[in-house]
């Protein structure tokens, strides 16, 4: 991955520039009149004042790491609005020693070892997606960063219970290409999935793209295999089991502070042949929301079923409605899903909702390739959004979305107090040039996850604390409602505050004294979850 | 509920006696010919070499205890095979000083205050279904049972998210009545459903009567709160969260050993209006094993999908099959199920499955009730079949089950290992004289849970000891091919020789480090988990 940006989203050769982002520059100078869109070149990474490594490996290590101001750099923060911002300003922070990256378990024990005696601080990193700080070293002391990118391979399948053997270093598309000749898929594409890992979706809990059932990596776990700084820990490879607390969901979630995972067993799906969407326009967004659940509640468990509010769907998807507009999907490698589409169309149709356009229908392997009308358009933004966000970045725009996730019950009040709350601060702190859209990434039978994104005008110089003040606005909201202070994003370093107000204080001691166990010289992702 | 055997399973009314237990014993006695068949009453509880209380509660909670010995003895143990047999020989183990019964979390928290202080230990106690003895107190040293039978209302309905806030001490059937006038159920049947709790469920993380998707307590679980000696912890309500590892994942699965779960917000569901039943028969239990495993990866997940093997279809269902009979059922509170059930039924006869009789239709709120023909023979079978344990337990036979999940790949091998110990074990120990049956209890896209059910005659007074001689020989079994010790019996103190070889050591250490956080003296259900 060589031509990885230091400083943004994926790839240089992919940045958004020529034509396409003069057309973007002016999309967006439409929608922020009078905001200054100089473009801002990111700094030479070469020139950034950044202190020389402090730490040198054992001989038997050193051919695991670098210590190359640039990949340091690389690594130093996830990708994050704020994480793109300072990096553009030549804002240097606090950055790795050194970059470590192993070629096998052992290396990673071997490390574990070194660091735990040397007392290292050792923050694993699987493809730096992180929009809240989950691999920034915000600490002093010497750290270095564990990058599992050399683990990167499908050790095993078995293709009778669809179940594979996963390094965890292994980013996304690198997986599916090792799985596709068997016929089989993980069906885990969260909107990060070509940077990111197995292991990081992991240690995150990572959503996924669909919207019901089987889409949390949580779910697709049958066993981890995770290295402490205490020795291996490994779990069975289980179907279901009821002997005792689950062990895997101990170190799902647990953002590189308990462990490092280095292998799972995964569920796998067969890839869908037969798959249907459409798009329903309401007038109304509580229509729509009270259709969105009813279909949310009805056990038909569509692949979609994301709802956008009206700014989102003409941002995203094209689409002008007054209400929202409802992407509907069904999917199976088993079957046809007419009749569960229409029972789904059905439902929407009783909540006043309206197909838009004609239902796309696919019958082919290559179901993943066909999407047209809106929902095509909207998965299309969705994969280039990131870095239409640092194109933007650039010209001083503060692009950055939080999500959350609250019962059906609480929704209403929740959504209106952060509308307010966000326009209020953005009328505030950027003179209310912005926008504000909400869209939900999940519905469960019990709520949504509401997914919200802020454009804003932000000042060159001043756009990451004027962010800041616009997120720790909202967050009080979602913690006055009590919703999560994060979906699917991870706690990392940017959500603790608001996560040690929600979780409940004893499980914070349980998980301290966890940790104490596992990794007793505390060099694991020193800040994170304890 | 004061008709409760002190001895056995439910009601003392509801035992199996007169023309229905000579039926019984005439069936038995052309199953394992030359048994002696002789019965053994219980013996008089008064009558037992109990030990006096040890223990005098402090005078504000002397109202909530009860020294009396029947109400002593009958909280003594769990439900298990070996329990009820131990009881009928007279056999007194470890016996409760008191039965504590709170009317309020206020009353647990003072309980455990008090425990805490006089190191006494306490031993949660739900419905006292346990087959893994998980509510016996096998330890010297003064100990109360905290009967949670008081705490027995859901206190708030939310209709909207389709939630309610639940007192963990209610039963099954007291829970489902007060759910009935909104239209909503927990949908939660465990064979134990009219003598468990909510709470017994949520720390054993029972499994539920259905087959696939949301039938695990688990998953049905939106917040827990629970009284430690440390102090309350209550989770945030939420349908999802990525924030940490899971706080309620921690407690679920406890056994008591951590807390005492006093309220949970339950998943619920509307009550089903459709349901289709139909049974379909196989020749070869192998063919019957690949189209059960081929449903279970259809992405229909059918309500029942249940393969009872020849034995088990004689036995319960009384249907002749070569192979297996596999029940499979669909319902929908929403939409009518044919085409679910005609594409399960498509792969069904593409695997060489027979459907048997005709396809039941249910189309009724009162669709529970309707069942007939072998999947309804079966369902009368299992909510009778304790009660045929219990007076064919008197007449000195073995009858226990035993039960655990594999991945698919697995299954073949452990499969023909535990037929084989299992029967093997039966000619050592029974002279040969038993019947071995088995029946997937849940299937999962990556693997089933087999449920095994021995029936063997043993011999007074030795019965308790030749099946601990069966079931460690079928236990070293599942160790050995990987298998769960528990897919949803839990772990108790009966399993805890295997559970402790399965679990990985660091958990076990990261376990026993929360528990001395949340139970610092220890009181807390010795012997179980950690």
């Amino acid at each position: 991955m060589s031509d990885r940006s230091w400083w943004g989203w994926g790839t240089n050769a992919a940045a958004v520039v020529g034509a396409e982002a003069e057309a973007l520059v002016d999309r967006v100078a439409s929608l922020v009149p009078g905001h200054d869109l100089t473009d801002h070149e990111p700094p030479d990474p070469r020139s950034l004042p950044v202190s020389a490594s402090r730490v040198s490996p054992p001989a038997a290590l050193a051919g695991l790491a670098s210590d190359d101001v640039v990949d340091r750099l690389g690594h130093a923060r996830g990708k994050s609005f704020r994480d793109v911002a300072r990096n553009l300003a030549g804002d240097v922070g606090h950055v790795p020693d050194l970059v470590v990256r192993p070629r096998s378990e052992q290396d990673v024990v071997d490390v574990l070892d070194w660091c735990t005696r040397d007392a290292i601080a050792v923050v694993p990193y699987g493809g730096g997606s992180t929009v809240v700080a989950g691999v920034e070293p915000r600490f002093d002391g010497p750290v270095i960063t564990l990058d599992m990118e050399r683990l990167d391979q499908v050790l095993e399948i078995d293709t009778t219970s669809r179940a594979a053997r996963i390094q965890a270093g292994v980013y996304g598309p690198a997986l599916e290409d090792q799985l596709r000749p068997h016929s089989l898929t993980l069906r885990h594409f969260p909107q990060s999935f070509e940077f990111s890992t197995l292991g990081g979706w992991l240690a995150t809990r990572a959503g996924g793209h669909f919207a019901t059932l089987y889409t949390h990596i949580d779910d697709l776990t049958e066993s981890l295999r995770v290295v402490t700084p205490a020795g291996v820990s490994e779990s069975l490879r289980l179907p279901g089991s009821g002997a005792g607390p689950s062990p895997d969901r101990m170190f799902l979630g647990s953002e590189g502070a308990l462990g490092v995972i280095t292998e799972a067993w995964m569920r796998l799906q067969d890839r869908p042949r037969w798959k249907s969407t459409v798009s329903v326009a309401f007038d109304d967004f509580g229509k729509a929301v009270a259709g969105t659940r009813a279909i949310a509640q009805a056990g038909l468990y569509p692949t979609n079923c994301r709802l956008l509010d009206s700014g989102e769907a003409f941002l995203s998807a094209g689409t002008a409605v007054a209400g929202g507009l409802l992407v509907l999907a069904f999917e199976s490698a088993d079957h046809p899903v007419d009749a569960w589409l229409a029972r789904a169309l059905e439902i929407a149709a009783g909540h006043g909702g309206t197909v838009v356009g004609k239902v796309e229908n696919t019958d082919a392997g290559a179901a993943r390739a066909s999407d047209g009308g809106a929902a095509g358009a909207w998965k299309s933004t969705f994969i280039r959004m990131p870095y239409q966000r640092d194109a933007l970045a650039r010209r001083s725009m503060i692009l950055e979305t939080f999500e959350t996730a609250c019962t059906w019950d609480r929704f209403e009040a929740l959504h209106a107090a952060v509308m307010a709350t966000a326009q209020e601060a953005i009328a505030d702190i950027c003179g209310g040039n912005g926008i504000l859209t909400c869209r939900f990434t999940h519905v469960y039978p019990d709520g949504p996850a509401p997914y919200y994104g802020i454009y804003a005008a932000g000042s060159w110089g001043d756009s990451v604390a004027q962010w800041d003040e616009i997120k720790a606005a909202v967050s009080e909201v979602l913690t006055a409602h009590g919703a999560t202070i994060t979906h699917h994003h991870a706690v990392g370093r940017d959500h603790r505050p608001w996560y040690d107000r929600q979780r409940p204080d004893l499980f914070a001691s349980a998980l301290l004294a966890a940790k104490g166990t596992l990794d007793p010289a505390g060099i694991l992702n020193p800040g994170i979850i304890v």
